[in-house]
C-alpha cells in the first residue's frame, strides 16, 4: 500500500521547534509514515537535529512551499524571478538536509490570487528559472512537483494537462507533477482521467476534501479517484491535507481562504483521515479483482 | 460518433412483417440508424423482403437472441447441446441474410433464472458449440457477441472478466463481449473499468437504465461509462434497451420481470434515449478535450 | 448511533445449534449487536435455549423469511394461502420466542422469480392475509417488515410506493417496509428519495452491494442513502447482508445467484462493513452539521 | 417548469446598448425566457428604452451585482458602508426600472479575494444596511438574494447555514439566498441538502459548472442537485452563467479568475445549456413520478 502522509498545518501552524516535534510525535501516534511541512525556515530551527528526530522516528518528510509575489518566478521582472530562484535553490538545500526526496508545492508562481493574467514572457520565465532548479535539486537528489492548483492560488498551472506541458518545456527528469483532489474537484473536467494522463510524471498526491474538511464530508467523488491512481500504477506516497480555523498558520490561512472552522479534534480528524484513505485503496483494490479476475 | 441503434421491443414485442416494418419506421423517424432484433423466425416472415426494407432505409440491424432451456448449449445433455448448436446456427444464418454483421445477446447458455450452479462440462460444451458457430459465422461474415449479463438471466457469464476469459478459451476472432450497462450496474465492480479491460473485444454496447425504463431515472451514473467507451475507443454500435408492460413480448417479459409499465409513450422515450446517449458522449468529448489539452 | 446487524449467512448457512452458536459468537466477536437469522425452523434446534443465549451475550435478533412458492399468499389458490399464513404465524411466533421484535423479509409472496405476473386476485389474498398475521404478531409483540425487493426475487413488491400502499391497504398499525440497498439499486429511480419517502413506515434496512459482496466494491452511492437515513429519523437496526459461494445455505443461494465467490474470509468482510458503515454515518452527521449549522 | 435565465456575459462582457441589445438577441433567440446582467451602470444606456426592448421580446431581467472594496457595506469603516450602501439602492432602482424583481449577488461584501477575516462589527454594518437596503427594495416591489459564495470571492457567506443565519439576523421578508452549483461544489458538504435546507428562502439559483464552463464537463454531480430543486418546491428561475477567457468583462474574469478558454462559440453551449437543464429537471420529474407512484 502506498505511503500515507499528513500535513503539519494539521497539527499546527507554527514552526518553532516544538511545533515541528509535536507534529512530528502526533504524526507517528496516529499512524502516519510521512509529514509534509510547508515553507521552513532554516533559520528558525535546528535542521541537522530535526533530520535527526526524523530519521529516529523512521518518518519520511515532504517539504511543499509557495511562492510570494516579491519571489514570483512568473513574473516579468529579472530582480524578483532571481529572488524566487534563491528561495527555490535554499527550499532544495533544505529538504535535501531533512532527508526529502520531494519538493512540492506552487513552485513555478506566486502562491495566491493574482489580478492579472499570466504573460508569455512570465510563463518563460519559470520554465527557464525551474530548468535551472531542477538541475540543481538533482544533484540534491530532490524532485521537484509541481502543484496544480485552483484559479485563486495561482494564474498559471491550474490542470494536469498545462503541468504536463510545462514539464515538457522545462525538460528536466526530476520534475514531477503534485497533484491534489481539492484543486481537481474545481478545475479538472474528470479528475480521474488527469490522474491516468499523468502517467509517470505523477510524484506527489494529495487528498483533501472540496471545503477542506474532514474526508467524506464534501462533495469529491474518491473512488473514481482512487481507481485512477490504481491505474496510473502509482505507488508513492498520499498525503492528508486539512484546514481548518482551529490551527492557524496566519499566511496559509489568508492564502486559502480558512474562514471558517471546519474541525476541532485535530487527532479525530488524522486518525479519520488514514482509515478512509486505507479503505479507499483497498476497496479500489477489491474493484480491481473483481474487475480483472475471471 | 457512434451510430446508435434500437432495441425493436421499444416499438412493439410482436414479430409479424407489420410489426417489424412499423418498428423500423419508427426507429428511422426518431434518427437512429440500426434496430436490435430480438429472436426472429425465418418462417414467420419474408426475410429478403425485410432486408430491402433495411437497405432502403439505409437502417444497419443486429440480431440478439438468448437460448431457451431446450437449447442450452451450456447443458450437460448433448442432444439439448445439438439443438442449441442448430439454432444458433439458423440465427447466424438469418443475421447475414438480413445484412446484419453482429449476432448479439445470451449466445452461451439458456436466457433465464437458472436453478442450478454452472457446471464444469456444461461451460466446456458452450466453449467447445461456441468455437464451431464462430466459424461458421465467420464465412457468413457475422460477429458472436456474448452478452454478459446479471445473475438472475443466467448462471454462467456475469462479468466482464468471465466473459474475456471464456472469449479466450473459444480461440476464434470473430467471438466479442457485448456489454450491458443495465448488467453490469448489478454485476460488475466497476462498469467503467470493465469497459477498459474488455479492450477490443468489445463488440456491441447496449445502454439500459437500471430499472429498464427512462435513461436518467435510475442509480446508473452514465458519464465515467461513457468516459470508459472513450478510452476502450469503442466507435461502433451503441444500442438503446428499455422494457415496460406497455409493449409486451410475453417470454421476454417474463424472463426479464417487466412487472410494471415504466412508460407509455414509446416515441418520446426513443426521442429522449437519442438526445441522452448523444449528449454523453459529447460531454466525455468534452471532458477528454479539457483534461487532455494544455 | 444506530444499532449494526449482520446477516447469519455471512457466518453459516446452516442450522444445527452448533451452526447459530456459532454465528452468534462471530457477530458478537466482530462488534455487532443484532444477528438476523433467516427461515429458522423451530423443530431443528432449542428454541428457548438459544434465546437464553442471545439474552446472555445482550445480542438482539430479527428474523426473517421468504415464503416457498407452496406457501405463497399472494397465490390465486385458497389452500396455497392458507398455509403461507400459517407458515407466517409460525415465524412469528419463533420470532418471539426468540426475543425477536421484527419479522422481515419477502413475506408477502413467493421468494423467486415469478413466471406470470401478479394477479389482483392474488395481491388482494397477499393484503387480507397479512391482516390477520399482523393482528396475530401485534400480540407477540412483532412487526412485520415487508422487504421490497427486485423483480427476479418477487413480481409483487419492487418499489417503495409499492409497499407503502400495500401497507395502507392493509391497514395495520404494525407493518412496515424493510428495504435493502441491494434491491433499490435495480429498482428504485432514486433510492435516497425512497427512504425519505418512507416516512415513518420504515422498519427495518438492509445494506448490501449492487454485486452481493464487500460494501464499497460495487456500484452503489452510499452518501445519498445514509444522508437519506437522517432525513428519515430512522434509528432502528441497520443490517449488513453479503452472499458468497464459500458460504451456502443451497437455497437461499439458488434462489439470490449466488454463483460466484466475492469472499472468502468472513471474519474480514463483517468487520469491514461494520467499519464501513459507522464510517458513513458518521460522514452523514458531519455532513448535516456543516450544511445545518452557521 | 422552471423558467430559464441566462448571464448575460455569455454573450458579451461589454455593457454599450449594442452590447445589451445583442445579448438580448441570442437569449432569446437561443430559448431562454431571463437574461441575467450584471454591474449595470445607469449612466451608460437608456434604461426607459431597454426596459421597453426587454418588455417587448417578453424577456425576464435579474439583476446581479458584487460590491467593489470602496463600497463594502461590510467594512469597518463608515464611509465605506455608507458608500455601499448607495450603491445597493441605486441598484435596486435599475433594477425596478429595468423591470426586475431580483436583485442578487455578493451584495453583502465585496466580491473578490479578501486578505483578512471577517470582523463581528462588519458583519454588523451588513446586515444593518441591508435591512435599511431591503425596506427600499421593498417599496420597488424588488426582493434580495444574497450569493453564497466560495471562500476567494468572500469571507462573509460561503454557506447556506450561514446565509440563513445571515437573513434571519436582517430580519426583512424580501430578502432571500442566491445560490449557484459552482459555489456549492466548494463549500458545501452536501448540495442538495443545502438547497433543500434553503426552504422558502430560496430566491435565485444559478447553475454553473465546476470548472465554469460546459454543463456535464465538469466534477458536479447534476442530479441530486436537481431532485433537491424539486424537494424545495422552487419553481422559481435558474440561470445558467459559464465564463471563458472567450468572452471578456475585464473586472470580472480578474475576479473570478477567468485565465482559460472553456469555450469559443457561445451559441452552442447557450443551446446546451438550455436543453442540459430541462432535461436534467424533466429526469428528476420522472425520478420523482417512480419513486412515488405505487
Amino acid at each position: 500500500m502506498n505511503p500515507l502522509g499528513i500535513h503539519a498545518f494539521v497539527w499546527s501552524g507554527g514552526s518553532t521547534p516544538d511545533d515541528l516535534n509535536r507534529s512530528l510525535d502526533r504524526s507517528v501516534e496516529t499512524g502516519y509514515s510521512l509529514i509534509e511541512f510547508p515553507r521552513l525556515d532554516p533559520k528558525k530551527f535546528d535542521v541537522p537535529a530535526f533530520a535527526k528526530s526524523l530519521a529516529a522516528q523512521r518518518m519520511g518528510i515532504a517539504v511543499t512551499m509557495g511562492l510570494s509575489p516579491a519571489h514570483d518566478i512568473s513574473s516579468e521582472d529579472a530582480d524578483t524571478v532571481a529572488k524566487g530562484e534563491a528561495v527555490l535553490r535554499e527550499a532544495v538545500s533544505v529538504a535535501r538536509d531533512l532527508g526529502a526526496t520531494k519538493l512540492g508545492g506552487i513552485l513555478f508562481s506566486a502562491h495566491g490570487k493574482y489580478m492579472s493574467l499570466p504573460s508569455a514572457q512570465g510563463r518563460q520565465n519559470s520554465i527557464d528559472t525551474l530548468r535551472k532548479v531542477a538541475r540543481y535539486a538533482a544533484d540534491a537528489g530532490v524532485t521537484l512537483n509541481l502543484e496544480i492548483v485552483n484559479r485563486f492560488e495561482t494564474n498559471l498551472l491550474n490542470t494536469t494537462a498545462q503541468g504536463l506541458q510545462f514539464i515538457a518545456e522545462i525538460g528536466e527528469p526530476n520534475v514531477y507533477l503534485h497533484l491534489d483532489t481539492f484543486h481537481m474537484n474545481i478545475e479538472e473536467a474528470n479528475p480521474a482521467d488527469a490522474i491516468r494522463a499523468a502517467g509517470d510524471r505523477l510524484g506527489y498526491f494529495h487528498v483533501g476534501e472540496s471545503n477542506r474538511g474532514f474526508l467524506g464530508a464534501g462533495t469529491i467523488q474518491y473512488s473514481p479517484i482512487f481507481d485512477a491512481l490504481l491505474d496510473n500504477g502509482y505507488t508513492d506516497t498520499i498525503t492528508f491535507e486539512s484546514f481548518s480555523s482551529a490551527v492557524v498558520d496566519r499566511d496559509l490561512s489568508i492564502i486559502t481562504g480558512i474562514w471558517r472552522n471546519t474541525w476541532d479534534d485535530n487527532v479525530a480528524l488524522a486518525k479519520h483521515a488514514r482509515s478512509f484513505i486505507t479503505d479507499h485503496l483497498e476497496s479500489a483494490a477489491r474493484r480491481r479483482k473483481i474487475t480483472r479476475t475471471p
